[in-house]
């Protein structure tokens, strides 16, 4: 399905579910049986509008008039304004020419996305953001690390990539059964792509005994290509930055022990 | 849309996304415009099957066939299992013959749906989940009472009811803008009945600032009754058990105080 309303996408590449969205709308592909040799077409013209939640821009009058929860990502479409990003995905699939396997027509296909999309919101979402937080970055926020709150959510993250090896993952390349991936896979690979704010042998060493989810990643990320890559700029640049700070923080600690 | 298949429903009445799913298998209403007086009827027939996770029956094998996540609620329909209560009720709105309310087909207010059911997730799920466990519950469950999560729950829960009361209920009688109930509305008003298991006197004062809420989860009681109740009548009797045991603590300390 076309539309000729004019789509604005409010968005903070620094978040995860914005940046499925944004790669959703990138990365459409275009369901026309066309031999071009240009397969992936942004399907969705959209507006973007990068509202920054670190500069508390969503916090201000412009952007809650949008969204009132003031949180993104968020859509304006021809007016109607929406926001939590698996129901802007699903919202943009049923009102955009995007193909079919990216939220299937057919309801019991339909229902392996909506099962994983859920299924996502009460695990890797809340146990990734609470590891992420309470490992690394807590001072970043304004807030303290709780080294308990760290250890269990990693017991929790650890249980749900267990999950996706053993469950969704066991019989098929993408999350919801498809030989194709669907929202779910683009909003959970993001997801686990925020794991790149940790030093890099913890991040290697959580995912080290999840071959398929290993595997299924690079799938995400090849399928979605160039725009999985390019969305995730912002990210490697933090996760740089972070890792800078880690180096010079470890190396003032050498400096400052005492000598054996 | 009817259904010739045979739909067998996996649930454990003292979880609050198990009541949601009942709730809506009972209490659909009849589209058809017939004049019988009886405008509620339940349209979809089911098996229901209990399977209690205090006694650890979703942890075994006949029930992991099932859903291998060992979780309620599930549904097995003809063969297709399904899990996750919002992706249930989705699916079962679309192969069932239910009222459009519920969930609209209409892609604007079907996303207003969707929207509010992602919101639930990621607030009153988590949150009420959280501060019951570590208000009440934890001893239940072998855990241990932490009364810095207890807090920290307890002010995201005022921020979640703040959120219903002045933006999802801001101007409508229902979350998702409509004039009728949704799945959104059973599934939110089943998390915060939830509450119940508290001390009477700190669940009404919890409440107590939010007009709106406290009339809207009326209004969903009454839009489903009977079945809101009579489905609510296992966390009831729970209710009861906890208030004796908190009444008999009290005695007990009053004896064992030093008499003045």
């Amino acid at each position: 399905m076309g539309s000729s309303r004019n789509l604005t996408l409010y968005v903070d590449l620094l978040s995860q579910p914005c940046r499925a969205v944004t790669i959703f709308c990138s990365g459409m592909i275009d369901d026309d049986d066309d031999d071009d040799g240009h397969a992936r077409v942004n399907e969705i013209e959209a507006d973007v509008q990068i509202v920054s939640f670190l500069k508390k821009e969503t916090r201000e009058p412009p952007f809650l008039a949008i969204n009132p929860l003031g949180q993104v990502p968020a859509i304006d479409d021809g007016g109607f304004t929406l926001s939590e990003s698996h129901t802007i995905m699903r919202y943009l699939a049923a009102t955009r020419k995007v193909a079919d396997h990216w939220y299937p027509e057919d309801l019991e296909k339909r229902a392996c996305v909506d099962r994983v999309l859920d299924w996502q919101h009460g695990s890797i979402d809340r146990d990734a953001a609470q590891f992420l937080v309470h490992r690394e970055l807590a001072p970043l926020l304004g807030r303290t690390k709780n080294p308990t709150l760290a250890a269990e959510a990693e017991d929790s993250l650890k249980q749900s990539l267990k999950t996706m090896e053993t469950v969704w993952l066991k019989d098929s390349p993408f999350l919801a059964r498809g030989s194709q991936p669907s929202i779910a896979d683009i909003s959970s690979a993001c997801q686990l792509q925020h794991l790149k704010l940790l030093d890099k042998e913890e991040s290697g060493a959580l995912l080290a005994p999840y071959e398929k989810v290993k595997a299924w990643m690079v799938a995400v990320e090849e399928f979605t290509a160039p725009y999985f890559v390019e969305v995730h700029g912002e990210l490697e640049k933090l996760a740089k930055i972070l890792e800078e700070r880690r180096k010079s923080e470890a190396e003032a600690e050498l400096e400052t022990a005492p000598k054996l």
